[in-house]
């Protein structure tokens, strides 16, 4: 009976709410999705504990001891060897050697999120795995941001592995045929850019595998006129946060000028608006390049987030539907 | 008589509308502003016969004769050698040489731009100009942002000076005592950022005229924590245009809310975000760094953004207000 179960991974360690609410999280999915099974990484005696507290159904739950964590403020690399019994490096290591579990999930610091999943989840020693975003452009669809913050020095060779690996996401997700890929750059014409982008216009214009439409302009980014968007991981944090940043002030502006003028309509186009740039809905991201599909959820995750991940992940592996973040519940 | 007027340089070419679009923006100007003239840089006989046709007051108008223009496909350094007599060249001296005028507005390519900056009215040998924006933000005043797309790759040293040119412009602007600086990066702690971030955080920490508040991330941006951000012109480019994408989609989506479901109160909150986000209102941004002031003006500017520049340059360097696009008239 267990093994027609879907297993699914969870790195308790890492979200900035504590294991007890990740933990919470994997409870409240094992209620809503009977489908699923879950390996929890992290401080045994603590996982025992919450499992009989909330009353968790056991048969359906996997321990996998783990006490340590590779925070933000470590050198990844660094990390992995200080810390072999790191949470993220066990989840990894059981994602990879257990055949029914898909894939894992985790809110645990970005850097080491990338070099573990190179080290201990890579798909090969020469793809380097990136973090990908969707977001909702102008045209009423997604587009995937790759990558967002994994690899912030980039060498052309990276972006344009990143270009294969951000069309990839698009034809599994949205079952596009031939992915429209740009390139972010400081202006459309193929002269602009800084050095990263001028000496990846030629990789991506030549490879043949690509449908490269060219250069895009900052103002673009999310008009659509591309599935892809690649850049580098620093800058595709900027497009990522920005546009969160972005949609955060001017709903609040609204919120504002609704309630000083007594606007309540305002307030309806509000809800309309927070629906739709819930830059949260994927939870942080696809890590993409690796064995087994790896979510990346924010570090302020809660449990709603771990439950909604749960079931991102299962229909992304299964491939049979195309991702909408608005029909996410989210809180 | 004339002696008392104020003069303002204006390189008529560079505009996507054409010269044509140029002169009859200085003319409105003319009219609108009694204490300016005018120095049009641009071809001689044309400007001529546009300033019979638009019966302007030649005793305000000086004209400089220049026929090239360095446009954005070309190399900005081997243009200026190949085009010495480019308007924005013939612009830049000729600001340079008479005391009576207070500064100059072009349309013309920001490489260009930045190089004659650089070469014909830079402040010294050492200062490398740089483009700045003013934006608003979250806490309802401004903030600068340099540079934004003049200078691509950057070293630490130059996003060092260009704090300080953002520091002084603030103090200038918005009589801010002692700005406070940010580091644009992808994250708040002083271990993250690019390799150019990380090597330029020390330098502004060390530096006792700079008021450094650390590391700003993307979605913290426009959030007021600073008012200077500093960033090399590619990722400063990203903020200014993907701030200005997002917030035209966003408005975007009200308005197709807004009819769809017939709540006509949304068209008035629309109305207000168009004010709020304006981001032509500055005309492009000023340039940093020079003798005189320059107002780096959109490449699709209209007569409406010279009249408006006009007035900006003249307010700019008396220093008797503080600015606020929003009292900018825009069409």
């Amino acid at each position: 009976m267990e093994n027609k179960l879907i297993g699914i991974v969870i790195d308790t360690l890492g979200s900035d709410k504590g294991p007890e609410t990740v933990i919470l999280g994997a409870s409240l999915a094992l209620k809503k999705y009977p489908y699923i099974k879950v390996a929890l990484v992290g401080p045994e005696q603590l996982i025992k504990d919450k499992i009989v507290e909330l009353g968790m159904d056991e048969s359906r739950i996997h321990i996998v001891p783990a006490e340590d964590t590779i925070t933000n403020y470590e050198n990844p690399t660094a990390g992995i060897f200080a810390k072999p019994n790191a949470s993220i490096i066990q989840a990894m290591k059981f994602t990879k050697a257990n055949d029914d579990y898909i894939g894992m999930l985790t809110a645990g610091a970005s850097g080491a999120l990338l070099m573990c999943s190179y080290r201990f989840l890579g798909k090969d020693a020469k793809t380097r795995p990136c973090l990908s975003a969707v977001l909702p452009h102008a045209q009423g669809s997604y587009l995937a941001v790759v990558d967002t913050g994994a690899t912030i020095d980039c060498t052309p060779a990276q972006l344009h592995e990143f270009a294969h690996l951000g069309r990839d996401l698009m034809k599994q997700l949205y079952k596009i045929e031939n992915p429209r890929v740009g390139l972010l750059s400081n202006g459309a014409e193929p002269t602009k850019g800084n050095h990263l982008v001028k000496e990846t216009y030629p990789l991506l214009e030549a490879d043949e595998t690509i449908n490269f439409i060219g250069n895009i302009e900052g103002n673009k980014s999310l008009s659509g006129e591309c599935d892809v968007l690649v850049c580098d991981g620093f800058a595709g944090n900027q497009v990522l946060k920005n546009s969160e940043g972005m949609a955060k002030m001017l709903i609040k502006d609204l919120v504002v000028y609704s309630k000083k003028l007594d606007k309540p309509q305002v307030m309806e186009a509000v809800g309309f608006l927070m629906k739709k740039y819930d830059f949260a809905s994927l939870g942080g991201g696809i890590v993409l390049g690796t064995k087994k599909p790896i979510i990346k959820c924010h570090g302020n995750s809660d449990e709603t987030t771990i439950v909604n991940t749960c079931d991102i992940l299962v229909k992304y592996v299964s491939g049979d539907y195309i991702f909408d973040p608005n029909q996410v519940e989210m809180k």
